[in-house]
């Protein structure tokens, strides 16, 4: 879809870059429309045109994010790593912009139960589960599934940890010795 | 404190009684001074009496949360327990009304550097895993602030979770095979 990029959409790509940029430094409640529209050069009628309420924009901001390959996932998809090491890579240190996922970060503003943004997290959630229980698998895994939940929940830890604890390296310094037992415990030896 | 309470206190009380309602329930961006001096039932001026601004009222919420007893790491203290079933307890399921961690909420929310309520978090944050540590000391773990970081870092993963999926349950069965797993590990057999 981007290489079919015309310029009747760029209104829309420069509203979702504003997006990407305010909503993940600032928090999604803290942006205003104001400020997006500015940060995008675009009228307030032209983003209103693009997205019927700033609800949609916020569903349509995580739906990108999922797909941006900024997010620490890509990770999983390494060509030049083993599927061992691609689990293994999810625990090295983040990037100094890092904040958090912004898909959980998202979770924990977005609190009314209709928002359209909570089906985005969710199922992102439940298929970043998938991933890993993927590279799992093709690492040999005698219990795949379960590898796939154990990393899950911890790399939601690291990650979080890292908002919470304002420091990144400390977070991801405190998971990866478990999760390096984690995978050699569960994977064959010679894996 | 508590039991020094005087009728002066009362308004600064019902200020901080909506805001741990409010504020947890909905985010700290989301809600307005507006809702929350209706819902405590105090003027505007009452409330900048009481707190020179949102940021502050935001650092007082934070403060006091943490010595609530809500959280879940009131688990850590059951005196019925041992040390190690402590460390377990952590892990058992929360209540229906568990949205995540009110700290690490706020953490996400708080993106200002020198917002007075990060300074409550990070400190907060650091003394549950010394709690924790404290707890695998007592359990006769060979190596208590390992087992600290680790399972502060799982507990994290599991509260963070909760709310990225929106499933209390599922996050917390994720996360307690691991825990038990790693205490096990960690802790002599007759311990």
């Amino acid at each position: 879809m981007e290489s079919l990029r015309t310029a009747a959409d760029a209104p829309r790509e420069r509203i979702l870059a504003a997006a990407a940029t305010l909503f993940y430094r600032h928090g999604i409640n803290a942006t205003g429309i104001g400020e997006l529209v500015e940060v995008a050069g675009v009228s307030k009628r032209t983003l209103y045109q693009q997205f019927a309420s700033k609800d949609d924009l916020v569903a349509a901001y995580l739906q990108r994010a999922t797909q941006s390959g900024r997010l620490l996932d890509r990770r999983l998809e390494q060509p030049e790593l083993t599927p061992r090491e691609r689990l293994l890579a999810l625990f090295d240190p983040p990037p100094p912009t890092f904040r958090g996922c912004p898909l959980h970060n998202a979770s924990v503003e977005l609190t009314e139960p209709g928002h359209p943004g909570r089906a985005v997290i969710v199922a992102y959630k439940r298929r970043f589960q998938e991933r890993v229980t993927e590279q799992a698998r093709a690492a040999g895994a005698r219990d795949p599934e379960a590898l796939g939940r154990r990393l899950s929940v911890l790399f939601e830890g690291a990650t979080a940890l890292a908002t919470s604890l304002d420091d990144r390296d400390a977070a991801f310094d405190h998971a990866r010795p478990l999760a390096r037992a984690v995978i050699e415990e569960a994977l064959p030896t010679d894996g």
